[in-house]
Formats: structure tokens, sequence, C-alpha cells
């Protein structure tokens, strides 16, 4: 039972009001991966350039995770900078250099084909039906991550990739540009007509929403008195979401739930230092002390 | 087991996406009221002008609101007009005439000065602790509410009072305003040292979080298909927070949460229609209906 994630593996530069980071690993993949690798095996298809050293290499194979589908390419790796306001609630991009990534056609080994569970990360939407096709019979659970460049410059083509997606994970505003329609709870049947049976919207700070057409449920963003670097909290949100939801094996209400939770949890983590060094470094026993905090965070009885 | 609120009402010119009212009943106390009365009996401290007919009268009577401390004051009422933008998240003040509020002394009738739970609405803080200071012994629980233009301009005024406040309730900007702290749980801890055992901090569109010393509540804000008119939201929510924990009659950690879920829920019948349109006519059916779908909203079990 393994989870397959298409996106970027990258470099990236942030400052942030609590420090500056020059280098470091990121990529909406590795997010996803380190946060879904707690549940279940991950296997990753993405591009790197020679700047990708065995440093970055062991990060992933301390979570057990398959780079048999990681090309290497000559050149640099994916590169991004960005500062966030004093509040972190806003962020501005400095640089964004695609390099290796520009000429990335997702290319799955043989070992991959049989893959049931599949997340296409953020990445042009013919690219991630490119995925899908080269799979060896329909995945069993698709997850799809997209954003506004895609929503307006690759608009038909999306449309094309989500009518074979089961869940769409994106953030408020995606959802309202990719309906044209500002209530979510309206916006989700624009999405259900789409093809995905199920929107999750990220909302950062504030959590995260479910929309099913049998029912809705809302998460909260973890409290913590840190928030060092808010960089892949979506990300990691959607690995520990699509890892839990493959380790039960199943969509019924109750995993769904349990997944929005986990998706929280391992985003409170990632948040706490920059990039994904808290990520890495989390164990089982912290994410399940914390799903307990969670409970108590939420819990009432009328 | 009574409930007093001091306050403002008013009337409001309200123009939002769905619509525009000219001349509608207003004011935080209004809100405040209308929402605390379906748990415990309340009763108003106010001022309003000639321009006060039987008809608002009507409104607070059809609830049982006890209206003898409403003093009437030549002149007119205060007069509030907004407008939205187009995904509300935006509200512009185009008028604000303070009228027969301007030299508002709050006085309480004899019949109020027992009350035991206090809710000082959004006015002048020396008129807030006025009001504690008429009560014969001292209030079981007092809640308090401040905006921006208070914590800057009455900053001392303000900090005397907040001494023999229990529960804060104010919104993510005035938390921010009131400690010079962004992290709110940070923020929490300077707000426990002004006085206050609870902070409440109102997040609008979503939800509620409560900061206990020794837990910390999260709820949301109730998903809803048709958002018409967000004004008084904040304030409805106090007073179904501070009508329940009245009815409960002790702060214990389960009557708190209960407190903040029929907060929510009674704010979300506020905003599905104009002014108190909505909120002046819900049903106690009604509302413990929301209140079991909001457990379903938020449920999961580990």
């Amino acid at each position: 039972m393994s989870l397959l994630v298409v996106g970027s593996v990258a470099f990236d530069a942030i400052e942030t009001p609590f420090g500056k980071v020059e280098r470091t690993l990121g990529g909406a993949a590795s997010y996803f991966a380190l946060a879904a690798s707690h549940f279940v095996p991950v296997r990753i298809v993405a591009i790197v350039g020679d700047d990708f050293s065995d440093k970055e290499r062991a990060v992933f194979k301390g979570r057990k995770i398959d780079l048999s589908g990681l090309e290497h390419a000559a050149g640099k790796s994916f590169f991004w900078s960005g500062r966030y306001s004093q509040n972190m609630n806003e962020r501005t991009t400095l640089t964004t250099e695609l390099n290796v990534f520009a000429n990335f056609k997702p290319t799955l080994p043989d070992t991959y084909l049989g893959t049931k569970h599949v997340f296409l990360g953020n990445i042009q939407p013919d690219l991630q039906r490119s995925v899908l096709h080269q799979l060896k019979g329909k995945p069993r659970i698709v997850g799809l991550d997209t954003m506004n460049y895609w929503i307006e410059g690759s608009n038909a083509q999306l449309r094309e990739t989500l009518k074979h997606v089961d869940i769409l994970t994106i953030n408020d505003d995606e959802t309202r540009q990719l309906t044209g329609e500002h209530n979510l709870l309206r916006a989700s049947r624009h999405v259900f007509k789409l093809g995905p049976k199920i929107l999750i919207v990220k909302r950062g700070e504030h959590g995260a929403l479910m929309v099913h057409p049998k029912f809705t449920f809302s998460v909260p963003a973890f409290p913590l008195e840190e928030v060092h670097d808010p960089t892949g909290a979506g990300d990691t949100f959607a690995g520990g979401f699509m890892g839990y939801l493959t380790k039960a094996g199943n969509m019924n209400e109750q995993n769904l739930r349990r997944a929005m939770v986990y998706g929280s949890v391992l985003a409170s983590f990632t948040v706490e230092k920059f990039g994904v060094k808290r990520l890495a470094k989390v164990t089982s026993r912290e994410i399940n002390d914390r799903a307990r905090r969670f409970a108590k965070l939420t819990a009432f009885k009328l």
C-alpha cells in the first residue's frame, strides 16, 4: 500500500522575522513525502539537478522514501526564494528559477506502475495526467493540488485532469478562482461537477475545511507559540492527509475526518522550524501526542 | 440568574452584495441581548433617542428583554452606516453619528443592582467600570468587549477596567494591539496579567479561539451557503456565549466549551439576514438543531 507523489523537489531561500536560510531542501513533493512517510511507504516522482547531493538524499532515506523515480538532470535544481512579512500573513516571492524543472516530464519507473494511491502535486495539469496514464490499472485514490497559475493559464487541461481526481486540495483563493464562486459550500458543488468527490480547502493559520457531498468537516490549525516558517505547511497537510488515508485503505467518513486531523497535526510541526528541519525529525510518538492534544482542542459535549 | 449588558442600541444602514437596508435596529447591546435571551433573562443598559419607537421596543419585548435600564433622551439614536466589499471580507464605515450616545452615562435602575452576571459592551472604559461600581456586591462573571479606539485613546482607563474582568472577548487585531504581541497564545499571557482569566479571540468567518490558562479551545464558524450581512456577528457570539455561561452557573471547562459553541451557533443565524432580522426570530429548536450539526462539523475519533 504505497503512495506515489509527483511534484517539485527544490532548494529554497527563506526569510521570516525569525531568521533566514540561504539554501534549504524544499519543494512540495519533499514536504508531502516526509509527512506521508509516517503512515505508508512513499514513492517520489520529481527532477533534480547536479546540486542535489547525498545530504539531501539522506533526508529522504531517513524516512525510507523511494527515490527511484527521482530523475537527475544536468543543471541546477528548482530554486525558490521568498520573504515573509512581519506578521507572516504575507509572502513575497523574490526568485523563481525553474532550472531543470522547466523540462520535467514525469516518468514512472517500472516498480511504481502498480501504485494505487496517487497525489498529483502542483505541476502543469497535462503532466499530472500523464502520471495517471502511465499507471497500470485504475488507482484507488487520486488527490490533486494546483494553483492560480494553472487555473488561469491551463484551465482546459486542468479540467481534463480533474475528471480523474477524487480529492482536490487547494486554498480559499484557488477554490474561488476555479469555480467563480465566493461561498465555499457553493463552490464545492461546482468542484463536484468537475470530477472530484471531495474538496479540501486549505486555510493556512485557520486550518482546513473538507466538503463531501454528505458531510462537512472543519479542522483548525494547531495553535502554536512559535511559528518560525510557514513554507510547506499546505504540502505537509496534504501529505499527512493522503498518507493517513492510504494507510486506512478507504475513504469512509471516519477515515476522512481522521486524515484531516493528521494533516493538520503534521503541518503544525513543519511551521515550527525552517524548511523541512522539524518535519524530517518528528517522531510517531510526537505525532500521536499532538493528535491527542488536537482532540482536546476541539472537543465538547452538548 | 439575569445577565446585564451595557452597550449601544442603534440604527444602522447596511449595504452588502446581497442588498441594502436604510435603517434597521442595530447596536452591540441589541445583538448581544437578543442572543443571550435564549438562555437567561437579559437586562439592557443603553441610551436611545426620540426615534426609538414601539416597533423597536417590540423586538426586545418579543424576547422578554428588560428595558428598564434603557434611557430615552431628546435627539436621535446612535446611527451607523457601512458598506461591505464584494467578498464581504472588508467593511467601510460611511457614517458614525453618536447623537444621544455622546452623552451616555450608564445608570442602573434599582432592580438591576443585584445582577451577578455582567457584560460590558464596547463603550468608553471608565463608563464600563462605572457599571460595575453601581452594582451591589461583587458580580460572579464579568465579560468585556472593546475596540482599537479605546485601546489607543483610553489605554490607562481600559487597563484599570480590565482588572475587574473575567473574560475578554475581542478580535485578532485588537488582541495584537492590546498586547503588542502577534502570536495569540503569547498574547493571552499578557492578557492574563491585565486581569482577565480567559481570552476569547473572535475571528469572524474563521470562528473563535478561547485561551484559558489550563486549556485552549477552538470553534469554527458554521459554514453557510448564504451569508447576507456579517454585521453584529461578534456581538451575537458574545451574547450566546455569556447567555449560556450565565445559565450554566459556573465557568468550568465543559461549560466554557459549550458556551463557545452556542456563541458560534447564534452568530451563524445573525449573518443569514440583514440586521437582527434572523436573530430576532430564531427558535430554541433551531438553535439546538444547529448545535447538533456543529458537533458533527467538528467531531472525530482518533
